[in-house]
């Protein structure tokens, strides 16, 4: 079968690998009908140093089930399912509290023996925690957004629920990529009042305003934070949604945020501390954050797309076969595209 | 009236001053019944520069209003009144938030024309928002428990709820001070099955027992969050409450966190950043905290305190005269003493 690997920076290769099997007898093999390529991929796509053992990429995915071991109960051979980007056992304690993120046996792929989803096939630890079956045919029109399901809409979700998003209130999101673009939805769809988009690209800015942006601040750094106090009554907001990652994007959220208000961050963190001295300390703001629990809000998020309710799926703009995954890495990594979606 | 003044590190002076008068028509003066020495007093005592205006000293006070401003409505002339670390209007949205730290006509105890508390005498602004009536005569016995709501076990409960500590959940206090201290009070007052705390002086960890803690840790630092693991199955705990403000706490009090927990941090920050990258964030570890809204805690546990569900008061282990408030400063910066009431 075929599948992605990354070498180093700027060099990724979809490539003849075995075929994906049963190893563990909690294990599923699904055959992908729809990956994509992340955001946080692009990280090792512009850092990756050459040397190492190739990268095995991508980590979300709707599929079918081809085979199960022998300990898996609830996941049946030719189910649709769509797959969070951790797996988990849905047994432990961390899953029962809704943190599958962090379950005592769970992981993320691309790392050791479990593969990466930018491929014909994958194998899925835990497929009984971690497969959720789909009502629905493989080509459904629904795909793209349920696709999202995922990773960025549970992503752009967990960072308005850990700043606290609530009806009324005011939000600024930081990072106009697809996460950023679903937190902006997520807020709308949990009753944000206001809802500024941090960014500059027009064709994000207008999913954002669809999605229910209110306001736009093209400004950076201390001039964004500027902006959106100028907006909030000279308050700051009171949720901020830290969808970037790196150091002045995360400076920049806590700055903005309202006395009492929270930074949700799910940025993977490309810093090693958060100014968080005087002004915030007295502030009271609270950071919260980390990778999302997509498995837990995968049962609170379907029904709205299923229903028509959210349209998430709106951030693809781009599809590829399996042999362009390296030009959508481009086109994703010169902003020409703001996500992109693999059939492979 | 004597007055405390603090001109640099390790001086602090008991001086006449001019009497406290009313300036503003929201003021209330009053005579100061108990005041006390706060562990944030020592950050000064310890740091400050010769050089500038000497510093009045006291944010912590019961006393008996002996004046009112004209557009005082609720608070009267006799009243025994107990008075937060924060003077707040009670009116604007962020004390309707009961974040009356963040009051927007509020501010802080010996700063510009507004006095200190380690007086015979104090102005008292927005007395309305900022004064809460006391039902007990001036030398009750529960008077060390009242003066406790003026900052510390306001401040303990504020770094418990910000911890987001709750029935059954594992908790780690980091600092045996008096806040500390209070935080474990007020940690088993919102049902903690287990209560960490770690520290070293004797005297301390007697009144932590009393207090709730189930376990102690006299470890420090890397060891220290070692041991807190291995004392919570090696999770971590639930609910760090970091009570002292240095960046080796706050860096321990992160690291001893459990994915999905939470920091409540009300040690005065003496760190620019908190070291939040990688492991903090895939553990979703969220971090809150900063002063404590102490006047709208006071609401809640003001009837704990009066009906002895509660006795925050034995953090004091010293009582000092107004004349003997240098050596007062002494005793606590020396660890001789927990803290130190002062009858002036």
């Amino acid at each position: 079968m075929r599948a992605t690997k990354m070498y180093a920076a700027g060099d990724v290769r979809v490539e003849n690998v075995p075929d994906a099997t049963i190893v563990e007898s909690t294990d599923a093999v699904i055959r992908i009908t729809r990956a994509c390529i992340c955001g946080s991929d692009l990280w090792p796509y512009n850092l990756l140093e050459r040397g190492g053992e190739p990268r095995s990429m991508g980590h979300e995915a709707i599929g079918v089930v081809e085979a199960v071991g022998r300990d898996v109960r609830r996941i049946k051979v030719g189910q649709l399912v769509v797959m969070p980007f951790a797996y988990s056992d849905g047994s432990c304690e961390f899953c029962h509290e809704g943190l599958h993120t962090s379950c005592i046996h769970g992981g993320f792929f691309g790392v050791g023996r479990v593969g990466g989803a930018q491929a014909e096939a994958l194998c899925v630890p835990q497929a009984d925690g971690t497969l959720v079956p789909l009502p629905v045919g493989e080509d459904d029109r629904l795909m793209p957004s349920l696709l999202t399901l995922s990773d960025v809409m549970g992503t752009g979700h967990h960072a308005a629920v850990c700043a606290a998003v609530a009806p009324g209130k005011s939000v600024a999101v930081v990072g106009d990529g697809a996460v950023g673009l679903c937190g902006v939805l997520a807020a709308k769809r949990l009753g944000a009042a206001q809802i500024i988009v941090l960014g500059r690209h027009a064709d994000r800015l207008a999913i954002a305003r669809r999605f229910g942006a209110t306001d736009v601040v093209s400004e950076r750094g201390d001039e964004a934070v500027a902006k959106v106090r100028e907006l909030t009554r000279g308050f700051g907001a009171h949720s901020v949604l830290e969808c970037v990652g790196t150091k002045d994007a995360v400076t920049s959220a806590v700055a903005m945020a309202r006395p009492g208000g929270a930074v949700g961050r799910v940025g993977v963190p490309h810093y090693d501390a958060i100014p968080l001295s005087e002004p915030s300390f007295f502030n009271n703001i609270t950071v919260s954050g980390g990778p999302a629990p997509v498995r837990a809000y995968i049962d609170e998020l379907l029904p709205d797309v299923l229903e028509g309710r959210i349209e998430p799926g709106l951030v693809f703009d781009r599809t590829v076969g399996i042999g362009d995954i390296p030009a959508g890495y481009q086109a994703m990594n010169r902003r020409e595209s703001i996500k992109v979606m693999v059939r492979p």
